[in-house]
């Protein structure tokens, strides 16, 4: 441990505010889902995914990649958001071992109508209070950092 | 909602590499710290906090600011911290009805043991990948953020 190498006072102050904001942001984001539409950030995540899918349809291992989620933790939050009618799960065709998340009428009506609110959200607590440079900056660092975070690009944040 | 503004092509590419970041960074400090140290980052963090306190002290409610947490749930979490040798509870000398939160010699150890393999994790994962003007641009941006999510500046991540 000799060697130990700490933070410099430039990375101090980075790092602390970064590690502030990553802990507080999660919370605005799903007060106000919760608030207005009875959801958590990751089920709210989880519709969206599946709306933007081809024929609104993932196979269970490809949303748990896309949420970043564990099957079991998954097949949890999902089988709630079957009970409330925004999701179906069906084996799938072309593999009868694995299943199938497709959004439903009412899911797809759903992300329609919360996507305002949580857009909303983000721009005011993320967007707007920066410049555009400030959000091309943004989108180079996230990008670098996810380069290491997430190296198969299960998130498809740098493209699909 | 006829006025509803969404976001641009780069202010989305910026935020869904930002939101990929938050959803997993704390999952790599978590694991790092449970692993090597059998504490998960918020305890690691309070612990850390005391450690940086006059006399390495603090009410509960003070504590629970700087970390961002209720004081039911970091009652909860200090209660294990006790249990565990690293943290002594005592009335307030100045007010009876408040409870102080102090660091024990082996809590002490606790941190001055754990912070090399936390700080390297950090290194390698966020500061490393980045170049200095990155740190900077960093820095900037997050502070611009901490203004709105965090005015009162209770992470005191603006500085104290």
């Amino acid at each position: 441990m000799t060697d130990q190498r700490w933070l410099s006072p430039a990375e101090l102050s980075a790092w602390k505010k970064f590690i502030a904001v990553v802990e507080l942001l999660p919370g605005v984001l799903d007060s106000q889902l919760q608030r207005d539409a009875d959801l958590t950030h990751f089920e709210y995540f989880s519709l969206a995914m599946l709306s933007e899918a081809p024929d609104e349809t993932l196979r269970m291992t490809a949303l748990a990649s896309l949420t970043n989620s564990t099957l079991p933790r998954l097949s949890h939050v999902v089988s709630r958001l079957e009970q409330r009618g925004y999701i179906l799960r069906s084996p799938c065709a072309e593999d009868r071992r694995a299943t199938n998340a497709s959004l439903t009428a009412a899911g797809r009506k759903k992300v329609m109508h919360t996507a305002p609110g949580h857009v909303g959200t983000v721009l005011a607590n993320v967007i707007s209070p920066l410049s555009a440079d400030d959000v091309n900056d943004l989108d180079r660092i996230m990008g670098t950092l996810l380069e290491k975070l997430d190296p198969e690009n299960r998130f498809q944040a740098r493209g699909a």
